[in-house]
């Protein structure tokens, strides 16, 4: 049965692996998912995987469409089959020895624990026996018939998954079990029984007709993808544009068959680290979901070389060829079934920042892979973790950390996080401003959104492979797991230390390092991380990608400024020159200027030494100054804080005056007021002051040191037509002039504007063409695209003002993304596009540019790449993650 | 000679016209100027003007830019004197029978007042003498000579006009001359040596050759072009892209020669009124200047037929004949010289608004012109004009009118007029938020600054082609001139009656009828006109003009619904349902819902019976109703109001929660912020009210009459991407649909939204082609073009803001047009094109059309024209003023 899909051509409805399959060629992820493609590509290069097949992708949306599945899809599931049961010479619904299934879903992003699972299928009353007596094991196969009455209950007919705990934990208790372990054959008959009433209280059925379970788990599977949670989940990870979900059928394998029998998960490299060495768990005895449910304790992977030594050298050479055939450290789940090894399912592992890093780096070194494939698998957020805050070492040995530490877990995420405690998932969404630590016994699918709100996450059970670690892991946040000291009571907010008997309630702050496990009862000081070891390695790499676009800073400071070039940044986009006003000790010179117009002088002198302390710390590099932008009220003090005193200071007879100036500066709406280059033209000493401090600047560093060779590049902000820009631009070069002839020095500088306002975006090229009217030159020399403001006015979206609104379109979707973090392509982004080539087609050697937030976010960087730009700018700590990004566009 | 002229190519730099000269073919007014290009169109039709010749304008560019003219034009321009001495018989220069050159500027439009004349030159010392024996009369000969040194003093060197009034002045002293007639020749010989020791104060000279003087002239008056009072004029006036300005050059004619001279001005039509009937003035024995500058009270025009009976004939038909030439009415200027008449210029009569109309209409039943043509003929401003208010004939009979009048004067321009009493020009601009009457003794070009900002204008002196009434009425402004009751002393800011002895302080409200010539000493009512007899005429025939826009108006009530369709509205383009709102009786209810959500069924009940009123006023034609778009805080009480009773009355226990509730809602760019769509689409109880009562409102029209006809047009603002506009459209859509079945009606509704965000301009072809999910017709059936918001937002301009700096662009030509009266074209508009291009590309029958205020703004709508807007809507009063304006784009 072939569908036709739109972008992919006529598609096979079912794929076969593993067995007597014939692999097919380029297997396609967005039609296999990721699970079916591991097992198409295991199967090619001669991995043993369970037989089964895929049910492809374009199901899925015909299941959405229609609420049901083709009537002839289940004829080929028969057929798929039927070769299942050749090749394991068993039958499905055979009542003396039955061929199991199970039934997953497998999206082409990974989704952990967001969708559903259906095991052993194909048992039933009288199947169940056979199983019996085939493995001469009724105690498994009256196991394996309780967690498929289970999960079909849950999964196909939603009754909840606590009503068969309910029974099973009634069943513990009559007979005094302990463990699952001490339930016998009989019991696990008699769980069976009372499993049945579950269903029957509800008045549901669970039918003894193995093709009728599996076509209902099918439908089950393919519905899941609609599910909340499921939504909830691409929503928060940003994950679109799937076809949807595809669903395995596959051989049941089990670890549970006695002790040559066991199941385990694996990293072929330390996911937390990076280091290059298998890292895993397993049980003897267990199927899959004991381990990843955190319910035993598994062993350390080690340990499995001596258990099931076989295996265990089988498992290792799959290990690495996978890694040689993916390219990237692998994720495995497998399974020993009497010896026999299965490999269940393979992926890319989710590692953290620093494991990404030196897995790539590893990797080339090894020839595993280039340096451009090495590239492509580190993702801008792994960047982004590693220069999340850590504790410095010297913070590590001090009483301060030591002397607070109250319990110790598992190292689930890397990185040091501090906050206040918080007990409840849905609070920490609420109160997702302030940085909480989420403490919880465990998380759930349900718990993503109050984890993502947190700093960090701390949880009493679960191993480094739990839910909480894994969806920690994979978003950068420090993770404590497994940390069993604790007791958490959430209902009265308080958690308790048992061996020391210490009580914290919600509200204190605690600091975790994710790095160790420790947890410590204050907030311990943290560090930023620098470019160095493999990590500078890597950028360094990223930076030799012909064609990227060069990636500058903001910059406002000279400490900044040296910050920023440590992490690599090539020059400075955007010095804000207002963040120099808002000095405690300047503020009143600021504000006798506003009010008075008089002492400009004075803040020339203030801003000629931060300009100084910039072009010091930037050597040659371009230093792009913004003049003054923000509305000069801005500046003025809140009209509570007016007093005589402060009256006197600003040369004001008494206080009233002073609060009508300030009042009559009030303005509806400041964002599109008397600002930007509106200030100075309205006053041009502002500009020409502005003009004489930078380039004077840059005169005393030549003073000081006459080979230092300072880049100021003048830019105008707010321009909206061509005329404001050249009523600037000619202040801005008469001023620049006047002060190279009074200092006698041939100082470089260039003009250039923002385009920030759409009119100036739509009339690019006129901007572009302004000439200098004594040299015949271009005036303008660069654009630098101001994203934030442009996306405010075009949007029509004031970002202060967003908040009442924008969670309501998250939720119905409006936005796709938020456009203040990514750029929004088809409004925004197209009149930078327009401008772009506007610009250009007057001036081809226009230096085109972003400075705002978009410049530092990845998906941004991808389209101004596209665009053309010649640089992103943007802050110190987003450098290495736009070198990063940039030189992925560019490949 | 000829000059390269980009637009125009080749072009001679001197032409000539009358005597010998043959008449150009196609004569050019951007080249000739107006004045230029009437003397050579009366040249053509056999008219006698006194022969001369124009230095066309690209002269005068030349002058800007190289501050002189090239030496080959003064070899062209002596070969041009020569044919003049030819056909007068009379050498330039010659000491016995000289003769006299006029030079005046002339531009392609007209500015009265605004630029620069020199007469007689030719006279010095020896010619003089020459003139006085040619003539047989010395006082006139050395009256031309002091005339000749006072204005070649005042526009070639800069000496002030009031040095030689001074001299002059003395004179009549010594001699105890009453008038200038009372001086005879030796007095005006004394004159003349005392304007040229006013010459020799200076350090200055009087040249006594003839050509440098002509040679002086003609630089001086290309140079006036760019005298800051011309550029105000232009300024003021919107007057942009000319040239420059040309000269004219041409033989005087007098008629200050005696009984048998004469000068004089008249229209060839009632300027006032539009009567045709010949209206001007004249004075024998005079030159020109003499009546317009209002110091000698002329004589009309009638009583000429008994004085000069001859040239008065020839003058009847001079103006007959260019009426049905220019086929408009005429605005002329003659010269009788001893019984010959010349005729000196002629151009459209300025006219008030009512007489243009009456014009226009005339001309048609005249069969002067067509229908197009006389459409042409009326200027939007002119529409403008006849809808300014006037006294209503109940008011004038009324004692409070009658027995305030305290002075009659000249009825300068039509009009009434209320406002404060204001004496300085300077003051009237500073003031020109405020109404304002300006009282002036006379007015000068000095003055249209302040005049422009009155409401009305004042005068005590001049008649009605004085320079006060001749602006007040191109500008349409009421103006009572030549008020001579009135003695005013701006120093001390009062005004006296003299026959009444009654004194009015600065500041005194006061009413003028420059219908009657009345002052009212109190604020007298005034009322709109309506749109009947020759207006309505007139209006008919421009809504008869094929493929022009139609004009439909804005409106939130059924007055004002009324109101538009009796001045000829299509139907309701916009209905602010805010305005509903606001009203206090129902302010509480609104508050109440906004702060708790509760009560909205009462708001329903407010909408519905407002609705109801619309659409009855409106019968069956199109109401497009707008839903609630302002940020809801603009309803919540100003915080300082906000008291014990009030908090209790909205459902609160206590004033403080009932403030902060209210502070919540405050936002930093509420243009910017929570209004629009976003409210309908936070809060959707909002939208479903609106859209019940509307539908609701429509269908209980129909209940009381069953061949009512209401059509709403539901139309959703701010609108920024496509999922904003498909949220809100099926909502509307269900909600309709819902009250259709409810009242078992089928009631037409038309779904729509405004494009007022630049990023939904961007994006309109996804907008259009939204679909009805039910049945695949498009959802979104028309585009409203929301100016105001779009300009806004597209220029990043808050125009509540924009006060602080507009001011300061004017004065540096950074706006060459207020952006929010005229439709920025380049930006604003660039954008609508692209907009109204993508809709229609999806859907050609999308309806587009412009709400805002330049829906009723002429130069926009041209814009709009142009585009292809189905319509334009206004308010009310400007109904008229698009009609006509759409017609006129369209034609
Ligand atoms: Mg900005
Ligand atoms: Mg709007």
């Amino acid at each position: 049965m072939v569908m036709e899909c739109a972008k992919d051509g006529l598609i096979e409805a079912v794929v076969p692996f593993g067995g007597s399959a014939v692999p097919i060629q380029n297997p396609n992820r967005h039609i296999l998912g990721g699970k079916g493609l591991g097992l198409q590509e295991m199967g090619s290069i001669g991995i043993a995987v369970p037989p089964g097949f895929t049910l492809t992708t374009p199901l899925c949306q015909i299941y959405q469409q229609t609420n049901d599945l083709p009537t002839e899809l289940w004829e080929e599931v028969k057929k798929a089959i039927a070769r299942l049961e050749n090749d394991m010479g068993k039958k499905f619904g055979d009542a003396t020895n039955p061929l199991l299934l199970s039934c997953r879903s497998g999206a082409a992003k990974s989704m952990p624990g967001m969708m559903d699972t259906v095991l052993n299928i194909g048992l039933n009353d009288e199947t169940v026996k056979g199983l019996a007596s085939a493995t001469g094991n009724p105690r498994f196969a009256y196991d394996s018939f309780r967690r498929l009455l289970d999960m079909f209950g849950d999964v196909v007919l939603g009754i909840p998954h606590e009503d068969f705990e309910e029974k099973h934990a009634a069943l513990k208790k009559k007979y005094d079990a302990q463990t699952d372990l001490e339930l016998n054959a009989d019991h696990l008959m008699e769980l069976c029984q009372a499993y049945y009433k579950v269903y029957e209280d509800k008045g549901l059925e669970f039918p003894q007709d193995p093709f009728e379970q599996i076509q209902k788990c099918v439908r089950a599977v393919f519905g899941s993808w609609n599910s909340s949670r499921a939504i909830k989940y691409r929503k928060l990870n940003n994950i679109t544009s799937l076809l949807g979900t595809a669903t395995n059928v596959q051989t049941m394998v089990f670890g549970n068959l006695g002790e040559t029998s066991g199941t385990g998960v694996a990293f072929s490299r330390d996911p937390g680290t990076g280091e290059a060495k298998l890292k895993g768990e397993y049980l003897i005895n267990a199927q899959g979901e004991d381990v990843v449910a955190g319910i035993r304790t598994p062993e350390p992977i080690s340990t499995m070389e001596k258990n099931l030594p076989e295996a265990y050298k089988e498992f290792i050479q799959n290990v690495n060829a996978l890694e040689r055939h993916f390219k990237d450290m692998q994720d495995v789940e497998f399974t020993v079934q009497e010896g026999k090894l299965w490999m269940l399912q393979c992926r890319s592992g989710k590692r953290t920042g620093h494991a990404a890093i030196k897995i790539a780096v590893d990797l080339v070194k090894e020839g595993i892979c280039s340096r451009e494939e090495a590239l492509l698998n580190v993702e801008p957020d792994h960047v982004k973790q590693v220069l999340h805050p850590t504790f410095p070492q010297k913070v590590l040995d001090s009483p301060q950390y030591k002397d607070n530490i109250i319990a110790v877990g598992l190292q689930g995420g890397p990185g040091a996080a501090v906050g206040k405690l918080c007990f409840h998932t849905e609070e920490a969404e609420e109160r997702s401003s302030e940085d909480l630590i989420l403490v919880r016994e465990n998380t759930s699918p349900e718990d993503v959104g109050g984890m993502w709100a947190s700093k960090g996450i701390l949880t009493s059970r679960g191993g480094v492979t739990s839910h909480a670690a894994v969806v920690a892991r994979s978003w950068g946040k420090p993770c404590v797991c497994g940390c069993s000291d604790l007791e958490i009571d959430a209902q009265n907010n308080i958690m308790t230390i048992k061996s020391t008997g210490e009580v914290l309630k919600a509200n204190e702050l605690i600091s975790i390092n994710g790095s160790t496990g420790e947890v410590i009862r204050c907030a311990i000081p943290t560090e930023s991380p620098t470019v160095d070891g493999d990590f500078g390695t890597l950028l360094s790499w990223a930076d030799e990608i012909e064609d990227s676009c060069k990636v500058m800073t903001n910059a406002d400071s000279g400490p900044d400024s040296a910050k920023a070039v440590e992490l690599g940044a090539k020059g400075i986009g955007l010095t804000r020159t207002e963040h120099m006003f808002f000095d405690h000790a300047r503020l009143p010179h600021v504000r006798a200027w506003i009010l008075h117009g008089v002492g400009i002088e004075k803040l020339c002198e203030f801003q000629r030494s931060d300009f100084r302390d910039i072009f010091r710390a930037m050597g040659g590099k371009p230093v792009t100054v913004r003049l003054l932008d923000p509305p000069l009220h801005e500046f003025t003090p809140p009209l509570t804080s007016v007093c005589e005193s402060m009256a006197k200071e600003l040369g004001y007879d008494d206080v009233h005056q002073l609060k009508i100036d300030i009042e009559k500066m009030h303005e509806e709406n400041p964002m599109l007021g008397l600002r930007g280059c509106r200030l100075g033209i309205c006053r041009p000493e502002l500009t020409t002051m502005q003009v004489e401090a930078i380039m004077n600047a840059a005169a005393d560093i030549i003073d000081v040191d006459p080979s230092a060779n300072p880049f100021p590049r003048i830019m105008i902000p707010l321009v909206g037509n061509v005329r404001e820009f050249e009523h600037q631009a000619l202040l801005v070069k008469s001023t620049a002039e006047k002060v190279k002839k009074e200092r006698n020095k041939n100082l470089r500088y260039e003009i250039g504007t923002m385009i920030e306002v759409p009119s100036a975006a739509l009339q690019s090229e006129k901007i572009a063409a302004t000439k200098d009217p004594e040299t015949g030159d271009f005036l303008c020399k660069f654009f630098s695209f101001g994203t934030n403001d442009l996306t405010q006015m075009t949007l029509g979206i004031s970002r202060d003002d967003a908040g009442e609104f924008i969670p309501k379109y998250n939720e119905l979707g409006i936005f796709k993304k938020d456009p203040f973090k990514t750029i929004d392509a088809d409004g925004v982004g197209w009149l930078l596009r327009l401008s772009a080539a506007k610009g250009r087609s007057v001036n081809p050697s226009l230096s085109l540019s972003v400075c705002g937030e978009h410049g530092g976010d990845a998906a941004s960087i991808e389209f101004f790449d596209d665009v053309g730009l010649d640089y992103v700018s943007c802050s110190p700590f987003r450098v290495p993650v736009a070198r990063l990004a940039s030189a992925q566009a560019a490949l």
